[in-house]
Order: structure tokens, then C-alpha cells, then sequence
């Protein structure tokens, strides 16, 4: 059995993630590869148990490092009894945000140290990466515009401007160490276009083709 | 500002901490100290939250390495937002169960290696020790039957004989290795002999009388 992929989403708020991993999954549908679509954190019911904890604004003082455990609580949990049996049984997994996520809101928007985030990342990840790595990048005033139409912000989308800049230069940050599983998509550009740029990234780099 | 001090209760289920802490609690305040008391996993808002999670038994399949990270998501705030403030105001802190439980039942119950959890131990801990530990022992047998008339079983009390078996050989191994700090009292005895165990021990240890 050949193991799944696993191609993971990020970027900031409203950058059209939902929207492009829909279509995705119609393109790969296509190709004869029938996806699995989860999300960070999530995925599971006790780790969309402490989504629901993260989120929620009742918590606003909740400690960093408390924060940080319980998003790779959540990832453990998560690769156990959903990510790993999938790619395990050759399916191919779609993740709406992954550690680059952690990186980008924990280590850069709440400024804890990159080694702390490593640390946990080796202890529960054992090694495992994303085979791709889609980073919708936007302006930040862009994609908190958009966010900000849809629903009542949440406990990270109640963060000011400066929160939301500081987890774009990490998540730019990133694409620039891990240029080779990381790809950046424009996402200021209309629907359709933002769709061929993901299928162009995804055929080149996980389909062997152009 | 002298540093308060940390004591830990700990056991297995029916040991009788509960009781042991209220009337510590009283002679305490007999002696002048009035302690602040609390427990694990919970102690703050979104720790309390976390052992919710944890204890739910429709939580059966939560993965063993997220169930450790969960309890440490909920000791790092516990301490960063209840026990460190305190201690650093000169306030005495009592917490029902701390980090020897999570050797006992995520290592000797769960059979998780002990290293991990000294990897999350020193993570979120950094250095921090309790200042004396009371360890209440009781035959698993004993401990059982007193926690079963009590309430319906949580996630840990509905594990089988064999599980507290392993959880209270992992308490005396850690009684044996951390003599210094942990105390053992034998909780087969009346409750008044027990409490003047507890006395005799906290005296002798943090009071320096005998």
C-alpha cells in the first residue's frame, strides 16, 4: 500500500482557504484520488472539544504555554486517530492549518520562542511533515476584512492589526526556510485564478506533472 | 516576601486526600498559615475545563500521548495563573494530585514511558518542585470499594484492577526514588491517626518541629 499525502493550508484570516480546499478536493476527485478533509485544530471529538476551548473568548487570560499544549494535545490526538490511519491506508489527507499555524500564531503572534514550539513538535510529531504546504498570503488588512463580514470574532480574531502582521512575517518566515515543501499562493487574485495556481502546485509537485 | 511553600496530596482513588486536606486546612490556620487549596487537574477556569475532557468518559479513545499533553496544558496554567502568583505572594499552596500522579496514571496506569513525561515535566515546570508531597497509601482493593460508593465512575475509575495496580506500584516507586520530598502516610488507619500522621510529617518538614 503507498502511504497518502498529506498537503496542509495556511495563512491568515479570510485568505479563501475553505473555499480553495473545496475545490481542490473536486479537481483531485478528477484525478481518481478521493480526499480526506480535516482541520487544526480538530479533527477529532476530543480535540474539536479543545478547539472549541482555544476559541472560546471566556478563556482571554488563558497562559501561553497552557495555549501551546493544548494545540499539540489537540495534534496528537488528531495524527493518532485520524491522520495517521489515513495516510497509513494510502488516502490522501487535506489539513485546514497545521504546525505551521502554531509557528505563525503562538510563535509570532504571541511571541513564544520557536525552540519551545520545536520542542513539542519533535515530542508529538515524531518527524512527520506535510508532504505540501499551501500558504495563502494576503494582506492582512485584506483577509481581516474578509474574516471580520463573516461571524463574531473568536479569541484570535479579537487580536488587534499588530497580531495579525506579526503572524504574516512569520508565516512569509517560513515559506522562506522551507521553500521546498512550502508554496506560496497569491490569494489576492479572483477565485479562479487563486484554483489554478493550487492545482499547478499540487500536479507539479505531488502528481509529477505540469 | 518569603516564598510560600507547595504541599501535594496524592494516591490512588478512596485514599482519603480530601478529608486529610480540610483538616490540615484547620490545624494550619491554628498555626497562623492560611494555605490556598486547590487541585489537578483543574484549579483555573480552562484547567477545570481540560479535566472535564479528561475525565468524561466519552472521551474513551483519546490518544495517550494527548491525554498527557492535555494534563500538562492544564498544570501550565494552573501554575502560571494560581500556584506560581501565589507562592510568589508568601502564600502556602495545598493541590490535590500534582505531577507524581501524572507518573502514576499516564506512566504506570497508561504505561506511557517516563521519559516523555520528563520531557513535559521540565517543559512546563521548569525546575519547579512541590515542597513536600504526601503520599496516602492504601491496598488498591480498599481504595476502590471507598471510590465506587461514592459516585458514578469517571474515565480513570472505570479502568480495571490492574490499572490501579500499576498506578500505586508507580507512586511507591517514586516514594522510593524522591524520599527527600515525599512523604508516605498509611491511610489504612483511622482518620484521626492519619491526620496526626500528616501533622507530624508537615511539622517535622516544613515547620522544623517535631
Amino acid at each position: 500500500m503507498t502511504r497518502g499525502r498529506l498537503i496542509t493550508f495556511e495563512g491568515g484570516e479570510g485568505a479563501g482557504k475553505t473555499t480553495q480546499i473545496k475545490r481542490l478536493v473536486d479537481w483531485l476527485q478528477r484525478q481518481g484520488i478521493d480526499p480526506l478533509v480535516t482541520r487544526e485544530p480538530g479533527g477529532t471529538a476530543a480535540a474539536e472539544r479543545i478547539r472549541a476551548l482555544l476559541l472560546d473568548s471566556a478563556n482571554a487570560e488563558l497562559s501561553a504555554d497552557a495555549e501551546l499544549l493544548l494545540v499539540f494535545a489537540a495534534r496528537a490526538d488528531h495524527l493518532a486517530r485520524c491522520i495517521e490511519p489515513a495516510l497509513a491506508s494510502g488516502r490522501w489527507v487535506l489539513c485546514d492549518r497545521f504546525t505551521d499555524a502554531t509557528y505563525a500564531y503562538q510563535g509570532g503572534g504571541r511571541g513564544l520562542d520557536w525552540s519551545r514550539i520545536e520542542e513539542l513538535e519533535r515530542f508529538v510529531q515524531r518527524g512527520l511533515q506535510p508532504d505540501l504546504t499551501l500558504l495563502f498570503d494576503l494582506s492582512v488588512a485584506s483577509g481581516l476584512a474578509r474574516a471580520r463580514q463573516r461571524s463574531t470574532p473568536d479569541r484570535f480574531e479579537a487580536e488587534d492589526l499588530a497580531f495579525f502582521e506579526r503572524v504574516q512575517a512569520a508565516y512569509r518566515q517560513i515559506a522562506a526556510r522551507a521553500a521546498d515543501r512550502v508554496c506560496v499562493i497569491r490569494a489576492d487574485q479572483a477565485e479562479e485564478s487563486v484554483a489554478a495556481d493550487v492545482k499547478a502546485c499540487v500536479a507539479q509537485r505531488l502528481l509529477d506533472r505540469c
